[in-house]
């Protein structure tokens, strides 16, 4: 049951897909609203947990913390961070009572939950014009659900784009492409797709392609395409203001940039130097940058991410200026320690800086409306804009999208990878708990940098990431300029592990794709903690490091540097597999209770539940090349199970179709039977 | 069995305190020397451990990452850091053969242990001029003692430094503190002293006192003693450059600072502005500089803690001026983003460069010596020069003295902290690790700082941080300015909670005392890994969260959020003590093997070994109040135990007397006596 209030005079988010009548704001239930709506609070009991807030630092119990919705293109995820790089403002209490909130507000949103005091929950919006949904339900599981079918159904890619991604800021050019295809193919590493980050563009302009390095880009493409790799470009926010340079032209020619106060294009720097921000909020400027993908799709390209969609702001002119004339008037009068520190500060504070986002405007329903009252609502639209191009430009045909910056109603246009981490145990850690909150809120298409993005990463660290990986919708490995160079290939004796992890991922094709077009076609979650599927189990719910994926397995991924084991619980028995490659593994049946499990450097730790049914293929060195005529069936069953398999051309949206359903049915004597199949199928 | 080999021609870092004969230098067991002795490598088998370098980043076991002896004011301790603030070159390599190696190099040295190639250690020494200590044993603990032996007893503090220190960057004046104690007295928390951190001085200038805030500092010190508060004033490694200032004035005219490459004093910028680095690596600037002290200790002060001594440079105005240079170009030519990062990155690298670690120097035995090849040197003599000093001016009385940098051989003259840490879970964990490294090494004084330094702490933060912290040597909550204000009084309901924690330290002060003092008499461990007990335990081989406090404790500290309790191996059976307070606990016996053991907010896990005696008292609100007359005993014995306690007067180094030492018996009957001790022991 949704209900829905309105406070002062919002601004329409799109986030919300389904119409319910507001009803006159009210404190409901424990939730005491100040006067004019910009504090929400609740009391918080010694048993609640907190779900929700999606892409954030720490727990999945979010309390403890203060968080803060405004989308920061931050690099440094430390515990202390309130903001990432995007804006989920849903979460569940869940204790005694069990309620939802959706704040559906396009500015800052801060959640203070239980950090100033630990009994309390204070949810301050600055700008109190909002929509807000209260959500109430029998179950964490049930609020999800509402929720989800309030904001639409989550985004669809590509088949293929579950496969590996290989990406690193960045390949240069076409041979270092071939010569990485080349390594992958002959260490039999399964891989699927290359990132091309931002060095493919010709001086960083969205939409072109360095020609030197690229001489024939789709000749390139489909070059890629018959080795079975799909090229996957960046594109940037900010349009690079160069005279003739042809979306600059059009953009400032057709008014489709962010505007500054005098109504001028606001410039500000980002990589390619002084760019403009296409309006994306504005429906027109929508079409208009969202066709320029054409280009690209024309060329053969079928994938792309989004990135800096913050917008990241490096500096702007004005503020530039501003600097300097202060370090000038530091200069002349001699620096002590107070005026030093505010010159490093001065410095320090030039990017992302909330004056920018207070100084330039966007064009809703011709009505100007300053950015920083509109801020996490960016990237969101840019995402929009070229998914609502891809409906025109390809029409029944899945694109790959992901994207850096998000709101909720972006997880109908695309998926997110949660940003530039860092290669630290600690980052494997927070991405395991990220994956259940983003799930919540809608992005089902989502993953981490495997191995970690900024910093040097280390052999194992690699591999425990890679084990994790293997679990995420979005598996790809991507590094940044300047650090260890984190290719499969590049560490030495390992390379035949990773590829033996990587291609239990191909192995599980069948039952993660499933299990995500399940979640997706049914407004339901692929990553669940234990707490949402064991309630009632009071150690069930404090468990933060072991995961549901889809309905039959759970996962215990080891996020400790030298560990040769973990400690799990099991809130049921469950048959545990010990993976290290697809035809090496033991198994184990395990009551249930607490256990500690062994697992090597080299080992996947898989439980199945019971009477669950886990449906695989034999692997294969990329998506397309998967037999499913030939399957495999993972079982913990005494007395039979049945599982809803769900497969399809993993490239049209014919979701609906009655032969993308199977029934799996293992009877009693063991056999195995597929309706609706003609394949071979065997347990193992 | 040590060896040593000298590379070189090693300046004397007064590391070691034994003669022993020097060996050519050959390639040793498995250990293969470069030519010139720039690299150690090793093999690293499956089953190695790596245990040492002190303070350090990562786990217990050093694998898997690569490590810089570089002592560096670096306020952000995350993983991809490869130097904090100590250099503490001696590692032990155990799996089939054990050996330690001890590089007494007063330069940068690196250590790859694992992490290039999973299977290889590098130790590299850039300016190969040192001794290498190569020292076999039977064991860890084995090699541990030899290496103590051959640097020295480690520094032991007056008795009251083991209570409960509260701190603050920082207390500002009388009144302040007078508050401060009057609510801990109020709440009933326990405390010994308080810390003054730099604005204690007059504009920074050690050896002074801000009159203003402090009118009647001597007075003050009193009437605190009089409360039982003890004041422990910082001492910073930079003499600020002011006429008439009288530290200055000789410094200069005597000669004691470091000079550049004119022979002109060295300037470079820290707190008080421009100031000077007394040439501590000079015996008779130690001297010089170690006199100082005698001011504070007049006035009644006991106890210092010593900082910025890697030295910490904020700059330099040689560097300064070139920066500004540059930026003069920089605002000339219109930056483009090549430009505005080498502009940012300028600005950031004004701090700590090695630029200016590499233009001052040392004058050793009347040799000039440049600083950066004895960098770490540096706050291992400053904290030499206080401790010689106080053998001088207070011979025979304990002064409290920790530093934030140091070398080894620094242990034989103060303690250290941890420095400047976050108010983040991780670091706790971090904390955790960090404190048997230390001890390996010779710093049993030690402490992180409890709550967090950086960053805003939380009220269960700091509940279980202090669960932890009342086990360390050094018990100290401090926190920086602009953070949240983290007094244990500062979190509404959570007072009478804290109050009970800190009051259990008090409780095991006997017990916590009398092991420090075995562990710094018997060169020995206060904190040990479990490893380090249990070697031929291949699962207690690779725990990294719990520890060995003195000979009869284990401790299992919560360091998660929001968790309410956590596992626990056993290497052998235990008695479980969950302890809310001194008075309210239950009693567990717990096989050996692993358990889950629950443990809330409030709720301290202490594991008493067989056949093992833990002495306690029934607590006080200082040390000088806790009666050793009334003592209570801790036991899980069933054929009756022996416990060897230590106890003295706590002020004076009279540790040899007989008297100190009583023997603890509990007979099979379960009688206890205590030799030499005419008081009353129960068992609890």
């Amino acid at each position: 049951m949704i209900r829905k209030f309105v406070f002062g005079t919002p601004i329409n988010t799109d986030a919300t897909v389904l119409h319910i009548p507001a009803e006159d704001p009210q404190d409901i239930g424990e939730v005491i609203l100040s006067g004019d709506g910009s504090e929400l609070s609740c009391k918080l009991e010694e048993q609640d947990i907190v779900y929700g807030l999606g892409e954030q630092v720490r727990g999945i119990n979010k309390r403890g913390w203060s968080y803060a919705s405004n989308c920061a293109d931050d690099p440094l995820h430390t515990e202390g961070k309130h903001s990432l790089y995007g804006a989920h403002n849903f979460l569940i209490i869940d204790g005694r009572r069990c309620f939802g909130l959706f704040i559906d507000a396009p500015g800052k949103v801060c959640f203070d939950i239980g950090y100033t005091e630990h009994e309390k929950m204070l949810i301050t919006i600055p700008e109190p014009d909002y929509v807000l949904y209260y959500i109430a339900g029998a179950s964490v599981t049930e609020i999800v659900r509402e929720f989800r079918k309030l904001t639409g159904r989550s985004y669809i890619p590509p088949k293929w784009a579950f496969g590996f991604g290989q990406s690193r800021w960045s390949y240069m050019n076409e041979e270092e492409i071939r010569e990485l295809v080349r390594e992958y193919r002959d260490n039999g590493i399964p891989l699927d797709s290359i990132y091309l980050d931002i060095d493919y563009m010709d001086h960083y302009k969205d939409f072109t392609v360095n020609e030197e390095a690229f001489p024939d880009f789709p000749g390139f493409i489909k070059e890629m395409q018959n080795e079975r790799i799909h090229l996957v470009p960046i594109i940037d926010a900010g349009v690079k203001q160069e005279a003739g340079y042809s979306v600059y032209e059009e953009g400032t020619a057709e008014n489709c940039f962010c505007k500054d106060s005098d109504g001028k294009d606001f410039v500000a720097a980002v990589w390619p130097g002084k760019a403009l921000f296409p309006d994306v909020l504005n429906p027109k400027v929508r079409v208009w940058f969202g066709n320029h993908y054409k280009e690209l799709i024309d060329a053969g390209i079928e994938g792309f991410w989004n990135d800096m969609n913050e917008p990241a702001i490096f500096y702007s002119e004005k503020r530039l200026r501003k600097v300097f004339g202060q370090i000038e008037a530091y200069k002349g009068k001699n620096l002590d320690i107070k005026s030093f520190f505010e010159f490093k500060d001065l410095v320090g504070s030039l990017d992302n800086n909330p004056e920018d986002y207070a100084s330039f405007y966007h064009d809703m329903d011709g009505k100007k409306v300053r950015h920083d009252r509109v801020h996490n609502l960016f990237g969101f639209n840019m995402t929009r804009a070229a998914g609502e191009a891809f409906d025109r430009l390809a029409p029944g045909k899945r694109i790959l999208m992901f994207s850096r910056s998000s709101y909720i109603g972006m997880h109908r246009y695309g998926g997110i990878w949660t940003g530039d981490n860092r290669a630290w145990w600690s980052h494997l850690e927070l991405s395991i708990k990220q994956m259940p909150s983003l799930n919540m809120c809608g992005f089902l298409f989502c993953g981490s940098d495997i191995g970690g993005f900024g910093d040097d990463t280390t052999p194992d660290l690699m591999m425990r990431w890679l084990e994790f990986g293997i679990f995420t919708p979005l598996m790809r490995s991507h590094s940044a300029q300047g650090t260890r160079l984190q290719e499969l290939t590049r560490f030495g004796n390992f390379t035949q592990d990773y590829a033996r992890i990587v291609s239990l991922r191909y192995m599980l094709m069948p039952y993660i794709y499933s299990e995500y077009m399940k979640a997706a076609l049914k407004d339901a979650m692929y990553i669940r903690p234990l707490s949402f599927e064991y309630p009632r189990d009071e150690r069930a719910r404090t468990v933060e490091d072991q995961l549901l994926v889809g309905e039959s397995i759970m996962i215990a991924p080891v996020y400790q540097q030298n560990a040769l084991g973990r400690y799990v619980y099991l809130p049921e028995k469950m048959k545990l597999y010990r993976f290290r490659s697809e035809c090496d593994y033991d198994i184990e049946v395990l009551q249930a209770g607490d256990h500690y499990v062994k697992a090597d450097l080299c080992e996947v730790l898989l439980f199945v539940r019971p009477d669950k049914l886990v449906i695989l293929s034999r692997g294969a060195k990329s998506v397309s090349q998967i037999n499913t005529n030939q399957l495999y069936l993972m079982d913990y069953s005494e007395n039979g199970a049945k599982y809803d398999w769900y497969d399809d051309d993993g490239v049209s949206k014919t979701y609906a179709l009655p032969q993308n359903w199977h029934t799996v049915c293992l009877d009693e004597k063991g056999t195995v039977s597929i309706g609706n199949y003609e394949g071979m199928v065997n347990r193992i």
